[in-house]
Protein backbone atom coordinates (compact mmCIF):
# COMPACT_ATOMS: atom_id res chain seq x y z
CA UNK A 1 0.00 0.00 0.00
CA UNK A 2 1.76 3.30 -1.15
CA UNK A 3 1.52 5.96 1.07
CA UNK A 4 0.82 4.05 4.22
CA UNK A 5 3.11 5.85 6.13
CA UNK A 6 2.73 9.52 4.85
CA UNK A 7 1.58 11.45 7.34
CA UNK A 8 -1.26 13.92 7.62
CA UNK A 9 -0.35 17.73 8.18
CA UNK A 10 -2.07 16.94 11.66
CA UNK A 11 0.04 13.95 12.32
CA UNK A 12 3.20 15.70 11.48
CA UNK A 13 2.09 18.85 13.94
CA UNK A 14 0.99 15.70 16.12
CA UNK A 15 4.49 14.52 16.20
CA UNK A 16 6.60 17.83 16.56
CA UNK A 17 4.50 18.17 19.93
CA UNK A 18 5.47 15.53 21.09
CA UNK A 19 9.38 15.39 20.36
CA UNK A 20 9.23 18.93 22.31
CA UNK A 21 7.66 17.63 24.97
CA UNK A 22 9.63 14.68 24.88
CA UNK A 23 12.85 17.23 25.30
CA UNK A 24 11.03 19.20 27.76
CA UNK A 25 10.14 15.95 29.87
CA UNK A 26 13.68 14.62 29.77
CA UNK A 27 15.24 18.18 30.88
CA UNK A 28 12.88 19.03 33.43
CA UNK A 29 13.31 15.27 35.19
CA UNK A 30 17.25 15.77 34.91
CA UNK A 31 16.90 18.76 36.59
CA UNK A 32 14.71 17.60 39.16
CA UNK A 33 16.59 14.87 39.70
CA UNK A 34 19.26 17.15 41.34
CA UNK A 35 16.97 18.15 44.27
CA UNK A 36 16.15 14.72 44.29
CA UNK A 37 12.68 14.54 42.35
CA UNK A 38 11.25 13.80 39.74
CA UNK A 39 8.31 15.26 37.65
CA UNK A 40 5.42 12.42 38.45
CA UNK A 41 6.46 13.29 41.78
CA UNK A 42 6.67 16.82 41.81
CA UNK A 43 3.17 16.36 40.27
CA UNK A 44 1.93 14.67 43.41
CA UNK A 45 3.51 16.88 45.53
CA UNK A 46 2.08 19.91 44.09
CA UNK A 47 -1.75 18.08 43.62
CA UNK A 48 -1.57 17.57 47.76
CA UNK A 49 -0.30 21.31 47.88
CA UNK A 50 -3.08 22.92 46.16
CA UNK A 51 -5.78 20.30 47.27
CA UNK A 52 -9.15 21.27 48.90
CA UNK A 53 -10.24 18.57 51.19
CA UNK A 54 -8.42 15.45 51.76
CA UNK A 55 -7.15 13.72 48.64
CA UNK A 56 -7.31 9.91 48.11
CA UNK A 57 -5.04 8.03 44.89
CA UNK A 58 -8.34 8.05 42.87
CA UNK A 59 -8.86 11.61 42.98
CA UNK A 60 -4.37 11.87 42.21
CA UNK A 61 -5.33 10.17 39.03
CA UNK A 62 -8.09 12.38 38.17
CA UNK A 63 -6.36 15.50 39.10
CA UNK A 64 -2.92 14.28 36.60
CA UNK A 65 -5.01 12.37 33.94
CA UNK A 66 -2.70 9.29 34.96
CA UNK A 67 -4.42 5.72 35.56
CA UNK A 68 -5.29 4.84 39.33
CA UNK A 69 -3.04 2.23 39.24
CA UNK A 70 -0.14 4.35 38.05
CA UNK A 71 -0.82 6.92 41.04
CA UNK A 72 -1.06 4.07 42.98
CA UNK A 73 2.36 3.06 42.62
CA UNK A 74 3.78 5.99 42.77
CA UNK A 75 2.12 7.50 46.18
CA UNK A 76 3.38 3.94 47.93
CA UNK A 77 6.94 4.93 46.29
CA UNK A 78 6.67 8.50 47.71
CA UNK A 79 5.37 7.19 50.93
CA UNK A 80 8.37 5.21 51.47
CA UNK A 81 11.07 8.12 50.84
CA UNK A 82 8.56 9.39 53.25
CA UNK A 83 7.52 12.44 50.42
CA UNK A 84 3.94 11.48 51.62
CA UNK A 85 1.78 9.73 54.33
CA UNK A 86 -1.32 7.77 53.69
CA UNK A 87 -3.64 6.47 56.17
CA UNK A 88 -7.04 4.53 56.32
CA UNK A 89 -9.94 6.63 55.91
CA UNK A 90 -12.39 5.88 58.99
CA UNK A 91 -15.36 6.37 57.28
CA UNK A 92 -14.97 4.37 54.10
CA UNK A 93 -12.81 1.59 54.67
CA UNK A 94 -11.49 1.68 51.38
CA UNK A 95 -10.41 4.62 50.84
CA UNK A 96 -7.17 5.78 51.46
CA UNK A 97 -6.24 9.40 52.52
CA UNK A 98 -2.81 10.86 50.92
CA UNK A 99 -0.85 13.83 52.89
CA UNK A 100 2.05 15.95 52.65
CA UNK A 101 4.66 15.19 54.76
CA UNK A 102 7.54 17.94 56.37
CA UNK A 103 10.07 16.24 53.93
CA UNK A 104 7.06 16.48 51.03
CA UNK A 105 7.01 19.83 51.96
CA UNK A 106 10.43 20.97 51.79
CA UNK A 107 10.41 19.29 48.69
CA UNK A 108 7.95 21.48 47.23
CA UNK A 109 9.66 24.21 48.22
CA UNK A 110 12.80 23.25 46.64
CA UNK A 111 10.73 22.45 43.59
CA UNK A 112 9.11 25.51 43.52
CA UNK A 113 12.25 27.69 43.21
CA UNK A 114 13.81 24.83 40.47
CA UNK A 115 12.69 26.83 37.24
CA UNK A 116 15.46 27.03 34.89
CA UNK A 117 13.53 24.27 32.37
CA UNK A 118 9.85 26.07 33.01
CA UNK A 119 11.54 28.99 31.89
CA UNK A 120 12.75 28.08 28.85
CA UNK A 121 9.31 29.68 27.81
CA UNK A 122 10.87 32.88 27.99
CA UNK A 123 12.25 32.68 24.93
CA UNK A 124 8.52 32.96 23.64
CA UNK A 125 7.84 36.56 22.61
CA UNK A 126 4.59 38.34 24.98
CA UNK A 127 2.65 37.93 21.84
CA UNK A 128 3.64 33.76 21.19
CA UNK A 129 2.51 33.69 24.81
CA UNK A 130 -0.37 34.63 24.55
CA UNK A 131 -0.88 32.97 21.59
CA UNK A 132 -0.07 29.61 23.23
CA UNK A 133 -1.92 30.34 26.07
CA UNK A 134 -5.29 30.37 23.31
CA UNK A 135 -3.61 27.57 21.68
CA UNK A 136 -3.93 25.27 25.09
CA UNK A 137 -7.14 26.63 26.04
CA UNK A 138 -8.89 25.62 23.26
CA UNK A 139 -7.06 22.02 22.79
CA UNK A 140 -7.35 21.50 26.35
CA UNK A 141 -10.93 21.52 25.90
CA UNK A 142 -11.04 19.49 22.13
CA UNK A 143 -9.00 16.77 24.63
CA UNK A 144 -11.25 16.40 27.36
CA UNK A 145 -13.79 16.24 24.68
CA UNK A 146 -12.27 13.53 23.14
CA UNK A 147 -11.14 11.71 26.59
CA UNK A 148 -14.60 10.62 27.54
CA UNK A 149 -15.41 9.73 23.93
CA UNK A 150 -12.55 7.25 24.27
CA UNK A 151 -12.69 6.84 28.62
CA UNK A 152 -13.37 2.65 28.39
CA UNK A 153 -14.71 2.94 32.23
CA UNK A 154 -17.04 6.04 32.74
CA UNK A 155 -17.92 4.40 36.15
CA UNK A 156 -14.33 4.37 36.85
CA UNK A 157 -13.52 7.73 36.98
CA UNK A 158 -17.35 9.71 37.37
CA UNK A 159 -16.09 12.90 38.87
CA UNK A 160 -13.91 14.11 36.58
CA UNK A 161 -16.03 15.79 34.42
CA UNK B 1 7.83 30.10 54.20
CA UNK B 2 5.21 31.92 52.35
CA UNK B 3 4.81 32.01 49.08
CA UNK B 4 6.94 28.80 48.86
CA UNK B 5 4.42 27.51 46.31
CA UNK B 6 3.25 30.13 44.33
CA UNK B 7 4.27 29.66 40.91
CA UNK B 8 6.12 32.09 38.51
CA UNK B 9 4.08 32.93 35.34
CA UNK B 10 6.19 30.28 33.54
CA UNK B 11 6.34 28.03 35.90
CA UNK B 12 2.02 28.54 35.50
CA UNK B 13 1.95 27.89 31.62
CA UNK B 14 4.50 24.96 32.20
CA UNK B 15 2.09 23.36 33.90
CA UNK B 16 -0.75 24.06 31.40
CA UNK B 17 1.13 22.48 28.56
CA UNK B 18 1.98 19.35 30.66
CA UNK B 19 -1.96 19.33 31.62
CA UNK B 20 -2.67 19.49 28.25
CA UNK B 21 -0.01 16.67 26.73
CA UNK B 22 -1.32 14.36 29.69
CA UNK B 23 -4.85 14.83 28.81
CA UNK B 24 -3.62 14.00 24.58
CA UNK B 25 -1.68 11.13 25.66
CA UNK B 26 -4.30 9.41 27.76
CA UNK B 27 -6.30 10.01 24.90
CA UNK B 28 -3.84 8.69 22.19
CA UNK B 29 -3.18 5.75 24.18
CA UNK B 30 -7.44 4.83 24.22
CA UNK B 31 -7.07 5.67 20.72
CA UNK B 32 -4.26 3.46 20.10
CA UNK B 33 -5.37 0.82 22.02
CA UNK B 34 -8.42 -0.02 19.86
CA UNK B 35 -6.02 -1.07 17.29
CA UNK B 36 -3.56 -3.13 19.54
CA UNK B 37 -0.73 -0.56 19.67
CA UNK B 38 0.11 2.47 22.01
CA UNK B 39 2.08 5.35 21.70
CA UNK B 40 5.71 4.35 22.65
CA UNK B 41 5.43 1.28 20.27
CA UNK B 42 3.80 2.90 17.67
CA UNK B 43 6.90 5.66 17.80
CA UNK B 44 9.43 2.66 17.38
CA UNK B 45 7.54 1.48 14.48
CA UNK B 46 7.50 4.91 12.99
CA UNK B 47 10.93 5.54 13.47
CA UNK B 48 12.40 1.88 12.00
CA UNK B 49 9.87 3.04 9.25
CA UNK B 50 11.66 6.56 8.34
CA UNK B 51 15.13 5.43 9.47
CA UNK B 52 17.88 5.51 6.72
CA UNK B 53 20.41 2.29 7.78
CA UNK B 54 20.30 -0.31 10.35
CA UNK B 55 18.71 0.82 13.96
CA UNK B 56 19.70 -0.02 17.50
CA UNK B 57 18.01 0.38 20.33
CA UNK B 58 20.36 3.00 21.32
CA UNK B 59 19.87 4.88 18.31
CA UNK B 60 16.32 4.50 18.24
CA UNK B 61 16.50 6.19 22.35
CA UNK B 62 17.99 9.18 20.73
CA UNK B 63 15.29 9.64 18.04
CA UNK B 64 12.76 9.18 20.83
CA UNK B 65 14.21 11.19 23.82
CA UNK B 66 13.56 8.30 25.61
CA UNK B 67 16.64 6.70 27.50
CA UNK B 68 17.95 3.47 26.36
CA UNK B 69 17.34 1.52 29.18
CA UNK B 70 13.26 2.00 28.42
CA UNK B 71 13.98 1.63 24.71
CA UNK B 72 15.69 -1.68 25.47
CA UNK B 73 12.71 -3.19 27.41
CA UNK B 74 10.58 -1.63 24.84
CA UNK B 75 12.10 -3.38 21.90
CA UNK B 76 12.34 -6.38 23.47
CA UNK B 77 8.55 -6.49 24.69
CA UNK B 78 7.47 -5.54 21.06
CA UNK B 79 9.45 -8.71 19.33
CA UNK B 80 7.70 -11.13 22.13
CA UNK B 81 4.35 -9.41 19.91
CA UNK B 82 5.96 -10.21 16.81
CA UNK B 83 5.81 -6.17 15.94
CA UNK B 84 9.65 -5.97 15.08
CA UNK B 85 12.64 -8.68 15.24
CA UNK B 86 16.22 -8.48 16.78
CA UNK B 87 19.52 -9.90 15.29
CA UNK B 88 22.82 -9.77 16.79
CA UNK B 89 24.74 -7.38 14.35
CA UNK B 90 27.53 -9.68 12.71
CA UNK B 91 30.60 -7.23 12.97
CA UNK B 92 29.64 -5.48 16.37
CA UNK B 93 29.25 -8.31 18.54
CA UNK B 94 27.29 -5.80 21.23
CA UNK B 95 25.35 -4.48 18.79
CA UNK B 96 21.33 -5.72 18.03
CA UNK B 97 20.02 -4.51 15.12
CA UNK B 98 15.96 -3.69 14.87
CA UNK B 99 13.86 -4.39 11.94
CA UNK B 100 10.40 -3.96 11.49
CA UNK B 101 8.29 -7.37 11.06
CA UNK B 102 5.15 -8.10 8.47
CA UNK B 103 3.22 -7.23 11.33
CA UNK B 104 5.03 -3.98 12.74
CA UNK B 105 4.45 -2.94 9.05
CA UNK B 106 0.78 -3.68 9.28
CA UNK B 107 0.29 -2.19 12.44
CA UNK B 108 1.91 0.69 11.46
CA UNK B 109 -0.36 1.23 8.63
CA UNK B 110 -3.15 1.00 10.90
CA UNK B 111 -1.82 3.84 13.32
CA UNK B 112 -1.20 6.14 10.34
CA UNK B 113 -4.57 6.07 9.26
CA UNK B 114 -5.93 6.11 12.91
CA UNK B 115 -6.00 9.90 13.36
CA UNK B 116 -9.05 11.11 15.11
CA UNK B 117 -6.52 12.28 18.59
CA UNK B 118 -4.09 14.19 15.91
CA UNK B 119 -6.48 15.76 14.00
CA UNK B 120 -7.85 17.55 17.09
CA UNK B 121 -5.29 20.25 15.78
CA UNK B 122 -8.17 20.76 13.35
CA UNK B 123 -9.75 23.14 16.39
CA UNK B 124 -7.04 25.54 15.70
CA UNK B 125 -7.18 28.77 13.33
CA UNK B 126 -4.71 28.83 10.20
CA UNK B 127 -2.63 31.56 12.14
CA UNK B 128 -3.18 29.42 15.27
CA UNK B 129 -1.37 26.43 13.50
CA UNK B 130 1.02 29.12 12.16
CA UNK B 131 2.06 30.04 15.17
CA UNK B 132 1.94 27.01 16.86
CA UNK B 133 5.09 25.73 14.56
CA UNK B 134 6.97 28.86 15.07
CA UNK B 135 6.70 28.24 19.10
CA UNK B 136 7.06 24.60 18.64
CA UNK B 137 10.08 25.26 16.53
CA UNK B 138 11.80 27.76 19.22
CA UNK B 139 10.78 25.50 22.34
CA UNK B 140 12.79 22.57 20.70
CA UNK B 141 15.91 24.68 20.23
CA UNK B 142 16.15 25.85 23.44
CA UNK B 143 14.83 21.93 25.27
CA UNK B 144 17.69 20.80 23.08
CA UNK B 145 20.33 23.35 24.77
CA UNK B 146 18.57 22.48 28.25
CA UNK B 147 18.91 18.69 27.66
CA UNK B 148 22.81 19.05 26.79
CA UNK B 149 23.14 21.08 29.68
CA UNK B 150 21.74 18.66 32.09
CA UNK B 151 22.76 15.42 30.55
CA UNK B 152 24.65 13.77 33.17
CA UNK B 153 26.13 11.31 30.28
CA UNK B 154 27.39 13.06 27.20
CA UNK B 155 29.61 10.20 26.26
CA UNK B 156 26.80 7.98 26.34
CA UNK B 157 24.88 9.75 23.47
CA UNK B 158 27.45 11.74 21.38
CA UNK B 159 26.02 10.93 17.87
CA UNK B 160 22.45 12.95 18.63
CA UNK B 161 24.04 16.12 19.13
Amino acid sequence: MAGATELTENQKAYLQIKTVTAVFDRARNLELARIGLNMPQSEILYCLKVAKGPMTPMKLARMTHKQPHTVSALVHRMERQGLVSTKKDMKRKNWVRVSLTKKGEEALKRWSTTTEVPDALSVLSERERESLHTITKKLHNRGLELLRKFQPDPYGEPLFW
